[in-house]
């Protein structure tokens, strides 16, 4: 415990001010990277920057720095998260943890405390995705996993460019990326999910991000009178697609071990509930945290779909939308923030990450570890998003205790 | 055997002439019901029933008959099927049973041939119901099944009504309706399936026409972030349609016998990769000879959808599209197919009919009969339908002999 103090109500005025730039109905905010609504979004958070006494930095992918010196120089302690949302986002994704690391420089500043190592806090370029692929785009620029060019070349869902839209709102800045230095990192992140809320748990104590494999997956078989055609003829897509959902369903039961399976995407042709369909395409969205499993979980599927083109007499045919090994956090990290929760008296669990963070394209470059406080009903991506005034004190008073100690040591 | 003779050349250019009426790419025709192509279709084909010597009939709900009187007097034996198409469908669908009917009377014209009883060849109103619901309509009526004004009130797709239509293209007759007396009723018509072509064999002796029953399902789940959220917290409700496709598909299986089940059209909401449904929607369609394994089906599909909704915690209704029980053919009209089949060197089979049919309407006032031929790949409602001139020969030969026995008995 240290003498500083998280001001939770300083901390929820600044979500909720921050949370109307880009407002839209139902409580919900819609601020694209790199819109209009998104260099409102930083100018509101470069200025509270400022009023703490931050050093701001922007790089050439727009990523903001806001820099507190320590007693010595060196890479600095940092936390942060995004601002940029989702068409129809919540205002805590990514922004609780940018703001709450602000409240842990006002903390500090209050307490007239100055730490050994500096501090800081940043919000990377378009986390989301949504206007601009890939996401966590700043934060793998700023790892030096992507090229600059190709990160400014990339062109949106409208047509410009990243680099334009940089341009256009003024954060094409002039510090240099792909060779930064980070002692460690911590970010504060809303769960998006239910589990927390479900076991009744305040904190989750991160141990890394699961590894994603998408597949979108085209079967074609041929369309018959469904009045006609004897079931032994048949060359059914629709049921092809409903057999491998069906599948993958039951494989990651069978696996457990926080094996996910999803089809979300399952479209039949001609759909009509007479005909046979010819045609069917369906995603299939497989996580898992240990990347051996996540990969025999991805040949299981594929065998299956051989297996049934075979049986059913059709062809299928898949590509790879997306594939992302499993990220582990540093086990010191996340075993400070289990004890860290546990001191402030709050009930803890570890727990993967299902969803991308900037957190693990920092963990290439540093420990790095994540603070999760629970998000109500597991509501993300929703103007319906929200978590729980007190957890959000929780889960920053950890924060701070957290960044003092990995910048006092 | 008889001294009339059927001439392919002629009832093949028949089947090309009216193929022209309507004509759309691909060698289909579009020849909605009532519209102005099914007009010049039933002016043409009720001009060669007048070259023919026929005495017309048009009735109140637009069904044409064309009378060849007998030396006795008393009800015909018929022959017919309809004419109007779906909008992407082929030449023969229908059409077939009219012209060959059209070529039995030239035949008998030729050989200086009466017959004891009267003939007749009807074409019979909005077969297909693409257009007006229900389907099979104007031989509903013509049987007494459905009230003539509720059928010329019926709205169509495009919001106008049958009465306004019949009477824009001329074909709302003057004779009544609902007091028929047919002696006897035999239909040729396309397989519009695999399985005599699967099986190398010329004739379909019709037993009956399936019973149908279609189920509309809407299943309720809850969308949650495909990676956050635990398989055992989940109410997908794309899983539940997938694993009721699938079970149907095993019970039609598991039952043999003829059980047909199809699942041909099925959607997602939100549909997104990354995004567990909130909203299935899905049909069944369950058909069956056997009326009562039929309903078994039906609640069998019903029973597991209950228990799927509550393993899953999703919530599932249904309605039913269509009801229909299994019509039966009459026995010594199959027989005879059967063995004039076999006295004209032909492979026969007996089977039901998949598809429904104005016979099964006859069915209800008079010894009814339906002849098969084959249907290339199976194919039907579609511009590739297509049978070989030599089996339409082949049908339109026993469509002869068997009415000139029925007329002459």
């Amino acid at each position: 415990m240290t003498q500083a103090r998280i001001n939770l109500p300083r901390l929820l005025a600044r979500i909720a001010a921050l949370g109307q730039v880009g407002a839209i109905e139902g409580g919900g905010v819609c601020r694209l990277a790199l819109t209009e609504e998104d260099r409102q979004g930083r100018d509101l958070v470069t200025g509270w920057m400022r009023e703490l006494g931050l050093e701001i930095t922007v790089d050439a992918i727009g990523n903001v720095t806001g820099l507190r010196r320590g007693r010595e120089d060196g890479p600095p302690v940092m936390t942060g998260s995004h601002i940029d949302t989702v068409r129809t986002g919540g205002r805590y994704d990514g922004n609780l943890g940018v703001l709450a690391g602000l409240e842990v420089i006002a903390a500090l500043n209050d307490a007239n405390i100055q730490t050994r190592r500096p501090l800081a806090v940043t919000f990377f370029t378009n986390e989301e995705g949504s206007r601009f692929a890939p996401d966590m785009m700043g934060s793998l620029v700023y790892q030096g996993g992507l090229p600059l060019q190709q990160a400014l070349d990339t062109v949106g869902i409208d047509g410009t460019t990243v680099g334009e839209n940089l341009r256009r709102i003024g954060y094409d800045g002039p510090a240099p990326v792909g060779s930064n230095r980070v002692h460690a990192f911590v970010e504060l992140h809303i769960e998006q999910g239910p589990l927390l809320e479900h076991e009744g748990i305040t904190i989750g104590a991160v141990t890394g991000v699961q590894g994603i494999h998408w597949l979108e997956f085209s079967i074609e078989g041929t369309s018959n009178h469904a009045g006609t055609t004897p079931m032994a003829l048949r060359h059914d897509a629709g049921l092809v697609a409903a057999r491998m959902a069906c599948f993958a369903r039951d494989l990651a039961s069978r696996m457990g071990g926080g094996q996910l399976a999803t089809v979300g995407h399952m479209q039949l042709h001609p759909s009509l509930i007479n005909v046979i369909a010819n045609r069917a395409t369906f995603t299939l969205d497989l996580r898992n945290t240990d990347g051996a499993a996540l990969r025999q979980a991805v040949a299981d599927c594929l065998a299956y779909a051989g297996e049934l083109a075979s049986q059913e007499g059709i062809r299928i045919s898949h590509r790879v939308l997306a594939d992302f090994e499993p990220v582990a956090f540093d086990e010191r990290i996340v075993g400070r923030v289990e004890a860290l929760a546990r001191a402030h008296g709050h009930s803890v669990r570890r727990m993967p990450s299902g969803a991308g963070h900037d957190a693990q394209m920092l963990a290439r470059m540093c420990p790095t570890g994540m603070i999760f406080v629970p998000s109500v009903g597991g509501l993300s991506h929703n103007v319906a998003e929200f978590t729980q005034d007190q957890d959000i004190g929780a889960g920053a008073a950890i924060l701070l205790d957290l960044l003092l100690e990995l910048a006092q040591a």
